[in-house]
């Protein structure tokens, strides 16, 4: 008996040996299309993503042939680009002894530059770079990771392309360092500005910008930032006021990550958790540089006991919704809801299909107004009076709270006349006309 | 019959005597828990208001003890916290002949420091404290009331403990001086930048900041302002173009409420009361440091035509909800909805209920849809127009009132409707759920 | 018979030449009231227009009388606005050899001064004011043409006056030059400046403010823009990253419409049209200054994406709209709604009526909410959008597609709603009430 279920054993051996390797193929495959990420197969690059993720979609230039030395790009350059030429001869590449020439980067053949990826600038910049892949560890939200969180997302590939553009724009600082230093000057004065910062950083979703800003901290930096020596390094002592990379880039590190408390407040955490503790103390011997501890482990708890309040009301809200869900009164009813993008109704699986389902977010396309009430609330109050409390903006933590209020009472009077009029009649029509024609469907599958 | 009369007096007089005492007694009473305000004994802080009302609620250090000199506190702050003594070093308490130390305004004993209050400032700076206590004969809105007006409001003490910290962070220019001369330079010349005063001036009920700096004034200041010369009083021919301080502290007096006309345009005014004819002389004077003065006085005159318009538009609003109201429209009718917080049910004298009642705001919070919209109206819509109209930014007063118009209709749909459907039928169930589980009530009363 | 013919001729000549004079005639009876602009006979200024338009309004202040030569001007000046001489000062006027003195602007008679309207700098600046007004070739938007813009519109003389007078506000950037001069420096260095223009191009429908600032060129101008020379010429080479001016007015050239392609986003092109190849020509030099051509060409595609699918998503609502009308599920149906402003129920000839009719905007007042859900993602979200793509930020362009898309669902949800409910009963009251009573009827007609 002993030997024949040994025998048995085989069977599952088998069936992974077979199955690892036929994952890895899959993934391999779907990767290896026009596109880029785990749908690739499925889209074709817009012109301008050769500039966003230069390594994968970049197409030199062929009108201009030749091989040139920096000094020729340089005289020619100042003519034709005369900007770039300044900026690079403002910049240390320029000034240094062995100086960093324009081919240095991108190459000397005229027919086949390319846009210097962030390995190329790692090349002298290895340490800087490190850290920046080191915040892959951390997992999202995170710069490093940025392009592919994006592509990889399965409503990337149906979402219209002037949409995809928009995200990429931001999204590609994982895969080019002139997001933060911008060309052709490079400089590290002007990436330890907060202007660096919130090009991204700004909007309702991350209000980082009108937060800091609002913020004392912010409000100093305007009054005097013009006249602080941003030459000097992001350390004690150094700065009259912090600004976004004091803080979130101490001393300089370009990993954002490993102090991350609440992750974008996207997450409900426990703060007092033996990995955030560590975290809080790293946060109050930042703010100490300046504050009393005692002030600086205040402001965390305050920031903890709004995120606990803002928590209380995201629940009240997905508790409706998962009652309205159960009880087939979501219209669309779920299973007359279109699949994810990219997924196929005849498939083996079951996917996910659009609108509440689970998690914390409902999608923010084709979805029934209480559920855009949701998402709205996650999305937009949420992370308001998130960003306004951690970054001490109180205006936008009241703005954050009565977005959610708002939304939740609309949440609240949408269900109760949902349940009052019983399990929605459903028209065949209207789901055809206005769900399965949304934007997640035919339109963009056609642009792709 | 005389003398019976005359004997009859000492009744009511008899009941004064007792009554008035009581009533001190009881205020006194009220005043004295843990928290502070009139509903003190309903609350108790949170240990950030230490920092935003110390003078009543801040516990000092008790880590490291010793009493300190002057030079010792700098000595070794300079390690500890050099950016701070930096700020020191730079402001004029370090450079006067007789220095003010540390311990000056924080004392000696370091197991018992003072966060100090603006009483400790007014030991040298008598002058600007008595004008800024000055403001209180105003009355509201004023800085110096500040903090008592968030403290004694009737919906303090049941509101969210994370959106009352929002509130009062601002609410602390009466209770801390570093509000707008930022510690520990106590810049002058930085207080007189309009970025001193945006921090709590702006957002959608009060967009000073916004206003201003899309005004020709802010637009200039934007383009020049960093060339200027901050150390000079805020006097005529001293600055290109004026910012909050130039117009509102003019000539540098701490009392910005002898000039206000609108009273930040809250409440409709006879715009040609003899008091608001003096004031508007004021203004005409000082506007008159640049401009003619009929320019000036059509100005004031723009901003008449603009509150007129408002206020109509606010009061068809309020009527239809008074109708409403009249006729048991309102969702839930009067007699179903919970009293303010801190008001009890059982109590001998008939309280405000929640919701639309008189005067010209609504509460904002456990509304019905159609009282949020004339919230909105009131207090986003309206107050847009009218700091757009004030300072010169007309697109915000174009904003305003589209936001108005928008309100409006809503409101008259929404009351059509209501009225079209008939009295309001009661489910108690989503009175329980919707109204009594609010903002307003058990989850915050849980919390504080 | 030939001969009859001939006689016959006559007839439409002869009313022609009646009719053509007789159209003269009214038109410029039409432009001689009080007011100005088509309507002028139906609306009285209020008295700030004086200086938005003060060819038309302004009346000399006769308080003081005298002739003064400049140098009195200035002498006596410097005591009663000492500001305004001091800018004087440092401007050119006051540096050249022949200064150009207070009184060659404003005149020398005191009872007899004017604003100067643009062809009083047009005596010495006539290049600029030529290019100025050769805008008017092109047809709105435009600067040149922005007050007759305005005062010509058909809902100019209803709306409410303090709407009106915000309008005016930016519309006098074609009567007078110190919208973007501000006087009395009138400094060209302060006009290069981004803030010279955003006093106006801000807000909601036109995000040129909010979209630079948030580019990655708006980021640099922000760190750096306080050091560069703005003395220089708007041209290759002089300044690190362009800026409003030096995109739209190139080599300062004071005429934005000649590169105008997609004309403020407001209709529908064919962006490959002869005319627009030629202007994108004109565009990739431009951007060639500083960048790759291809790059700049492949901006320009990501800008026609984007619009393709805006226009998609605002034909799709357009098309719902157009269907509720046609099937009378509007509310109120067509032949019950007023007629524009200044437009006469009892005319012969048949006017338009407020609300959705034809074209790509609806009006903003007395509409029914689906029609201002059509206004909003036209003129808003639309605009967003375009502003987002065109200056390169592309968080705008995710926000106004996000609005649309809210928008779109909103109006189908309506759509289906009020056809599934069948024609609209029509209450007469509820017309009257609130169509009658609304922004563009009783109110502002009585106040005009």
């Amino acid at each position: 008996m002993k030997s024949k279920h040994i025998k048995y054993i085989w069977v599952p051996v088998i069936i992974s040996l077979v199955l690892i390797p036929a994952g890895f193929y899959y993934v391999n495959w779907s990767k290896s299309g026009d596109g880029a990420g785990l749908y690739s197969r499925d889209w074709l690059p817009e012109a301008v993503f050769a500039y966003w993720n230069p390594d994968k979609f970049y197409q030199p230039v062929k009108s201009i042939g030749g091989i040139y030395k920096g000094e020729d790009c340089v005289s020619c350059h100042s003519g034709v680009t005369p900007g770039i030429v300044k900026d690079w001869q403002a910049s240390r590449h320029s000034k240094a002894d062995k100086k960093v020439y324009c081919n240095d980067c991108h190459g000397s053949d005229h027919e086949n530059l390319h846009l210097p990826a962030p390995k190329v600038c790692a090349t002298c910049h290895a340490k800087q770079h490190n850290q920046f892949e080191d915040e892959k560890r951390y997992g999202f939200p995170s710069h490093a990771l940025a392009m592919e969180r994006a592509l990889d997302a399965k409503h990337f590939v149906d979402k219209p392309k002037a949409e995809v553009t928009a995200c990429l724009q931001c999204h590609s600082v994982a895969t080019k360092c002139d997001s933060c230093h911008s060309r052709h000057k490079f400089s590290a004065a002007e990436a330890r500005r907060p202007e660096a910062c919130i090009t991204c950083h700004s909007g309702p979703p991350h209000p980082d910008d009108e937060t800091f800003f609002n913020s004392a901290h912010g409000q100093i930096y305007l009054k005097e930032g013009e006249s602080w020596d941003w030459s000097k390094p992001l350390k004690k002592g150094n700065y009259p006021a912090p600004t976004c990379a004091y803080c979130h880039m101490d001393e300089g590190k370009h990993q954002v990550a490993d102090k991350a408390l609440w992750k974008f407040g996207l997450k409900e955490i426990n703060p007092l958790s033996s990995g955030n503790k560590i975290k809080r103390k790293k946060w109050i011997k930042l703010c100490s540089d300046c504050h009393d501890k005692d002030w600086s482990a205040q402001q965390l708890k305050a920031m903890d006991t709004e995120r606990k309040r803002t928590w209380s009301k995201l629940y009240e809200a997905e508790d409706i919704l998962k009652d309205l869900r159960a009880n087939n009164n979501l219209f669309p009813p779920v299973d007359l809801r279109p699949f994810y993008p990219g997924d196929d109704a005849d498939t083996l699986f079951q996917f996910e299909r659009i609108g509440f389902f689970e998690g914390q977010a409902s999608a923010f396309y084709n979805v029934s107004p209480i559920e855009r009430d949701y998402f709205e609330m996650w999305y937009f109050g949420n992370l308001n009076a998130y960003k306004g409390s951690a970054h001490g903006d109180m205006s936008f933590v009241k703005k954050g709270h009565e977005k959610m209020d708002k939304s939740l009472t609309e949440i609240k009077l949408k269900a109760e006349k949902q349940r009052a009029s019983g399990k929605i009649k459903v028209d065949e029509n209207i789901i055809k006309n206005i769900w399965l024609k949304g934007e997640y469907t035919d339109f963009n599958r056609e642009q792709n």
